[in-house]
């Protein structure tokens, strides 16, 4: 029954989808990232400048980075600190409203939700990894009623990128987004039915507001902790955070570079 | 440590909604409904009609019945069905983004989340109670990292309603939120630790955006099943649907009709 809803959802996206690729270049580029730290190197980089004027409503603490780059219209969006605490505001909600406000502010013809995860050594992942995702899914919304079920796990497949992944040598793997950094039990469960090689706290989140809209959506994830290692994953993804997000830098700069004058059907 | 953070959501929080807390009769609702199950006798009660040229974007499923009742604007709005699976789309992303988007369109003076909940019968709670909620927390966002611990429990008080409760003799509870129906051993600690009575999987998301805008916020809620009792959620749920449904309803009947003519600070 999962694998058919699979299909259902994937069908439909690549009708839409499919539709969408026209023949004319990438030009506006989205990047969702829920820290800011995990987009610094690439705002500097690519000399993106701060937004004063951002689009968003004046309440929010979201923040837009833009620039061109090699004629793409680039824009990286952040969810920004959380007014009372101060700290970032990751998880589920904030990025599906950061996506849906920047895809109506935006218009973008490509999504990238790019940012660290952790890595599952069973399924080949070690630290500093970087991965092209090939589905997202959730694994802490556990419905047990008939397709309310399958609607919770929302396994989404990625705007496929067969030509990206092949020339820059990526690997790929299966994403599941959770709002928790740990690894419960039932978590556990819901991610190996997931297939996953790798997991976060938005993508899924990300995914679905895009699939909403049928804005292809890319997701590159770098791997901060290794989930089925001996070590707590909040322990390394501090301990890895600089490094990995150096080398997610690296290989966006890369996908950046290889979309430079292309059409999505090209990727 | 959590005790501190609370302090400094709720006094912020309050002090903003103290400057919004205008002598000026309330004039505009918006309710927040997960499914339109639960909504429909009071779309149908209040004679409100489905907005067929919604503020929405022509993407989304979501669906906004109006109507004036009582000299009060009242707005139902409803996530609707998911596109692929025909379900309603559940959880807190949906719920997000539809209070994102109604704050935008119809800048409400008053937001309702109303619907149904899991109840715990060790905190009073039996089927077909309505909740008038006190506080909100996420049960199912564990990250530990100091600081972002607190900001994934995302506890906030909701709007202070004294006269109400009195004059409608209400049941006063904490409610706890997670995207799944049933509850993890995971989950029952951080509910435990919440402190909640009634758990569901919108409200803390539904409390968080329109804290963003500083919207005043009541969540009311219908025990459809006891979370802490012998029977599976999914089963109670389905089988008390319609008549929590009901008691509801009749509950934010009498809720709007108490509104009507008063302001803010009257409630």
């Amino acid at each position: 029954m999962a694998a058919h809803a699979d299909d259902r959802i994937s069908n439909a996206s690549m009708e839409n989808l499919t539709r969408q690729v026209e023949k004319r270049p990438i030009s506006t580029i989205v990047f969702i990232v829920a820290m800011q730290k995990e987009a610094q190197p690439l705002i500097e980089r690519l000399r993106l400048v701060k937004d004063v004027n951002s689009p968003f409503p004046k309440e929010v603490a979201w923040v837009l980075f833009k620039g061109i780059y090699k004629e793409l219209n680039i824009n990286i969006v952040c969810p920004g600190k959380d007014s009372a605490l101060g700290v970032d505001s990751v998880c589920t909600v904030p990025a599906s409203l950061v996506t849906y406000a920047s895809i109506q502010a935006l218009q973008p013809d490509l999504i990238i939700n790019a940012g660290t995860a952790g890595g599952f050594k069973a399924k080949g992942a070690s630290i500093c990894d970087v991965y092209i995702v090939s589905s997202s899914a959730f694994h802490d919304r556990r419905i047990p009623v008939p397709v309310l079920d399958l609607y919770g796990v929302g396994m989404r497949k990625a705007f496929p990128t067969p030509n990206l992944i092949k020339e820059l040598n990526l690997k790929v793997g299966r994403l599941s987004t959770g709002d928790s950094m740990d690894m419960s039990p039932h978590d556990k469960e819901s991610i190996t039915a997931n297939d996953a090689t790798v997991k976060d706290m938005e993508g899924a989140a990300v995914a679905y507001v895009a699939d909403i809209f049928k804005v292809p959506t890319i997701l590159i994830k770098g791997v901060t902790d290794i989930v089925d290692g001996n070590r707590p994953t909040s322990e390394e993804f501090l301990e890895n955070l600089a490094a990995v997000t150096a080398k997610l830098d690296e290989s966006i700069t890369k996908v950046i570079d290889f979309i430079s004058g292309k059409c999505l059907s090209d990727l």
